[in-house]
C-alpha cells in the first residue's frame, strides 16, 4: 500500500507530501535531541510514565517529533509533559539528551537502575523497547496502537500529514509468556489482519528475541534481534493467474 | 442493542421480524429433525467436516435451520450437503435424527468411537461442541465467525431476516491450551471489542470449564458447566453521570 498523504484533495495532498520530504524525521529529532541537551532537561518518573517541564520552543519539538503528550500549561511559557516509559527511554538512552530521575525519594542513578526500574514496571519492558528503538531508529513515527488493538501504530511522518501505514504487534520466538499472548490461535490472525485493514493498514509482527542474551543491562539491547514479518489477509481471487 | 431485523424499510424490518416469530427456530428444527429421522439420514466423515446426500425438501430445511451449507447437485433433486463437525455431532447426539459413519473404511460405529474420531480431528472438539450446542439448544442460529475472528457468530433467527447480534469466543478456566489462545492480553481484547462494535455486534465469551471431569465419551458433556460473559468497550463520557 502507498503512503496516504493527508489533505483535502490531489494538490494538498501532494503538498503534504512535499512538506514531509523537505523537513524529513531525522532532521526534526535531531533539532529536538540538540534543544533538550542545551537545556539539560530532566525528567522525572511517575508510575508508568516520565513527566517533563518544558517551554514552548521544546514544546514544539516534541511535537514535531512526535513524543509523549502534553499534559497543561502551569506558568507562563511553561508546559507539563508527558512521555511514555519507551519514549522517554529512547530521549535519555538511545539519543542521551534527556536526564530521568526517580522524583523526590531515591530513584534510579544510572541506566542500569533505570532499566530494572522500568522493567518493574511492566515486565515486557526489553521487547517493547527494543521495538519502539528499532523503528524509531529507522526514522518512523511511534505511537501507542490501543486504538487498533495493536501494540504500536507507525506513520512515515507527522500523523498531521500522513496516515499511519502498520499496525504493529511485539511477539518474540524466546519462550517468554510476557510478550507472546497475540497471534495464538487463528481466530486472532483474522481479527487483527480485517480490523487493520478497515482502516488501511498492514499488520507488522516484530519477533523481538533474545536468543538467550540477558536482559540485566540495557547493553544487552544490542544483542537482541528483529525479525520483521508483515501479514496480508489472501484473497486467492486476486491473487490467481488471470485468463487470457 | 436491539436486534436488527433486515429489510429496506421499517415496514420490511417489521414483516421480517413478524415472519419469524410466526415461524420460530425450534419448531424449523424439529422439521429438520423429523425429516430426517424418517428418511434415515446417514452422513460420512470426510476429514473435518461431514457429508450427506439429500432430497431437495431436505435442502430447504437445512437452509431454513441454519445447517452446514450445499455443495453441488448430484443429480436430479439429489445435493451433496456438507455440515461442519459441531453441526453433525448435534443432530446425531443432540437431535438423535442423523447417522454418521466413517465412510467406505471402517469409521466409528458408536458415539463413543465418533466423539474419539472429533477429538482426534480437533482437540478442543468438546469446547466448541459444549459451546455449540449450548446456544442451539436456546435456539440461537450459531454460524462460523472466522470472518470476524471470534469462533462463532449467532443470529436470534435465519441469516436472511436478521443481522447477526454477537460474536462467540470459546475460553475455559480450565489450563487447557488447546482452548486459551485469546484474550489473553488487552491489545487483544481491545481488536476483538472494536471489530465486533464496527458491525453492531457484542463479543460474548463461553467459558466452557470441565472442572475435572473427564472427555472420554459425549456422556461427560453433561457436567461441563458454562459461564456466559459479554464485553462491551466502555466510554467514559457516556457512561458518566449528566450533569444537571
Amino acid at each position: 500500500m502507498a503512503p496516504r498523504w493527508k489533505g483535502k484533495d490531489a494538490k494538498s495532498k501532494k503538498d503534504a507530501e512535499a512538506e514531509a520530504l523537505k523537513e524529513p524525521m531525522s532532521k526534526i529529532v535531531s533539532q529536538l535531541q540538540s534543544s533538550l541537551l542545551q537545556s539539560d532537561t530532566c525528567g522525572f518518573l511517575s508510575d508508568n510514565s516520565v513527566c517533563l517541564a518544558v517551554q514552548a520552543e521544546q514544546l514544539d519539538l516534541l511535537d514535531k517529533a512526535c513524543f509523549g503528550r502534553p499534559v497543561r500549561k502551569v506558568e507562563k511559557d511553561m508546559y507539563w509533559f508527558q512521555l511514555t516509559l519507551e519514549e522517554a527511554f529512547y530521549l535519555c538512552y538511545s539519543l542521551k539528551c534527556l536526564k530521568i530521575n526517580g522524583g523526590a525519594e531515591s530513584g534510579p542513578s544510572n541506566d542500569d537502575e533505570l532499566w530494572h526500574y522500568l522493567k518493574s514496571k511492566k515486565e515486557a519492558f526489553p521487547f517493547y523497547y527494543k521495538a519502539y528503538s528499532h523503528l524509531r531508529m529507522k526514522n518512523w513515527v511511534v505511537r501507542s496502537g490501543a486504538q487498533y488493538g495493536v501494540d504500536f501504530i507507525v506513520y512515515r511522518h507527522h500523523p498531521a500529514r500522513v496516515h499511519s501505514e502498520y499496525g504493529v504487534l511485539v511477539l518474540s520466538r524466546d519462550n517468554d509468556d510476557s510478550v507472546n499472548g497475540r497471534l495464538r490461535v487463528w481466530s486472532d490472525v483474522q481479527c487483527t489482519t480485517r480490523l487493520l485493514g478497515s482502516v488501511a493498514k498492514t499488520l507488522l509482527v516484530l519477533y523481538v528475541n533474545k536468543n538467550g542474551h540477558c536482559d540485566e543491562s540495557p547493553l544487552c539491547l544490542e544483542n537482541y534481534a528483529v525479525e520483521e514479518r508483515t501479514i496480508s489477509r489472501w484473497s486467492p481471487e486476486q491473487c490467481r493467474e488471470r485468463s487470457i
